[in-house]
């Protein structure tokens, strides 16, 4: 059966700062800008969750998206909408929440809990209207 | 010359249902949910159809657009457009029209009939604002 | 306190044809075209369904958009969504299934219906992302 | 000369949490839900700034835009972007940041600061993709 | 019959520059900035064309948006389609192609043209996606 | 670390018309139509601008988007937006500026001038919603 990617977009809104608690504020504020404000602000993230795998011949499905959509609330959206990336989640710790770093940290938290026959392709994540970032793992 | 992808942005409206005629009625619901209601939804589709080729020098084209829309048009949207996809579209007789199948049979309508020195890349087909399915062949 | 306006987008996926039973074959063809084909075809709705009020001093809510969410969805979203407009809702029973007629019906049933001290101010109907009609009431 | 409306679309990021420093936790839990997270989250504002005024028939404009993006970017942008609703922002201390006590306080930064002949028409204020508040004065 | 209003979204590109001939080229820079570089740009101007009256109790429609959608074609599309703003339009000729000037020029060409019953409600005219200009007559 | 891509969206106005001087009128016009209409028209371009590279660990950015944002707007923006591309972009010289030339173009202006470490990924540009093409060099 042909091979094909199958994609669900994802929505919820989160509080951070760019910051490293090692560093002084002023090179915080040196390097990260308006990022780096103490109070912290934040986004509606946009997330695209794409997987790929054969049609099943039975159903015509690569997988329910239903299956897909509550993998993604159940692992990520519940810990990460409405919350603070910076001190609230706990697989997030330690790192400055960049987008790129939070792509790559929703990566590991997806790719081994997707249903046989189903691999995790691509992310991208949006953090503003006009900046993505993508990840294909390796 | 470089070698480009060009893709044109398609929208039509169909009705369908999920379903399989050699199940019950209990195991289509049970399998599609909502999607196997027996009177039947439907959605504004969106596609976008992504050739690629070289650039020719002489036109600055890899190829004029007027063609790969009157080739959609000819072939895809005229099929599709305000028809129910589970009875009145030959080439998909037999289908559950899920997102997944039609890309694919949408595929096999479209890559043998592009200009010379122009090939089909990619499918990406919108169900709905938050699902879609991509196909590359293969 | 200020009167301002608040809105919710929602979206559904219904089928449809427009046509008269009490119209020929014929004559619903020349009326509504494609629209009229007997298998039906179908959109993917978004509507904006807007109240207005005074900001609640206290809260510094109109109202609580949950509570305007889940009077959409019990009373609208539920019936609409991958249903049949012709044939599976009985409040639109004996109507031609236009935009038109769809965004009164959906009016009167939700006018009745909200918090005391906010009215309903407009509904916005799109059935595809270039046709949409608008309803103020009256 | 006729009378237009003319818009600048603006954008910025902010965090926020919603509760009132009066009640307790748990109040503050069960009228707000997660939008009272002790740590704040925060969207990407999308903001429509709509003002009116006849065509100045010397130049074909009702105000030159960049007066209008300049002011707004003056007297809210610099204030918001980046910035937390709760504490950092003089002109919003003691209101609870909801979408609706902002959109107001925005309006009252801008009414009085427009050129001679255009006056503030409406403010149009996505909190989301889904939820927006529009307010016209008065 | 209740009364609604009804959208048609159309879409073309032009070019354009913004300047007065009876100016010098430095007071037309000085007042329109880039807009007045001699050899032109140009945009993909979005416009909503809405009209209201009564719904047809025999069709369910307040008029057939194939009419709508011809009348603008024929009208205003035709004219401004790939065509320059300054130099190919007699009805701008004399007129500084600003959004301003450009919304009112086409309410004038399509106010008197609507079937019986139906009247111009209100057009929105998009110059890019961060700008727009809106005009409801008078 | 992981390597990820990065992108940022960007916006302009230009002009243009397509079309080969040392072709007749008449050729122009067959081949391209009302693109080639003598007083030109033009476009809002969006393109999104994709670098790929390790993530820096100390940082948590592939690249500061800062310096993107600034490189695309001295070494493309600054020199097309609110210009012709027929006649005011020496680095466009003697190309017809269709939209595979221009990405190709655009993508040999940025090459070689990323930061240590970071790769010119994708380009993808947009000339009207509904019409895109990508490049990802060769």
């Amino acid at each position: 059966m042909a091979n094909v990617r199958v994609t669900r977009r994802v929505h919820w809104n989160s509080g951070h700062r760019l910051y490293r608690p090692d560093w002084t504020d002023e090179k915080n504020q040196e390097v990260f800008g308006a990022c780096a404000n103490p109070y912290g602000h934040g986004h509606n993230y946009e997330m695209d969750v794409t997987v790929a795998g054969a049609i099943d011949p039975e159903t015509g499905y690569v997988l329910d998206l239903k299956v897909l959509k509550d993998l993604v609330e159940d692992r990520i959206l519940s810990h990460l909408d409405h919350r603070n990336l910076n001190v609230e989640v706990p697989w997030l710790e330690g790192l400055n929440p960049t987008t790129e770093n939070l792509v790559v940290a929703i990566w590991r938290r997806l790719e081994d809990h997707l249903p046989a026959g189903v691999v995790l392709e691509r992310l991208v994540l949006w953090e503003t209207p006009r900046n993505y970032v993508e990840y294909t793992g390796g």
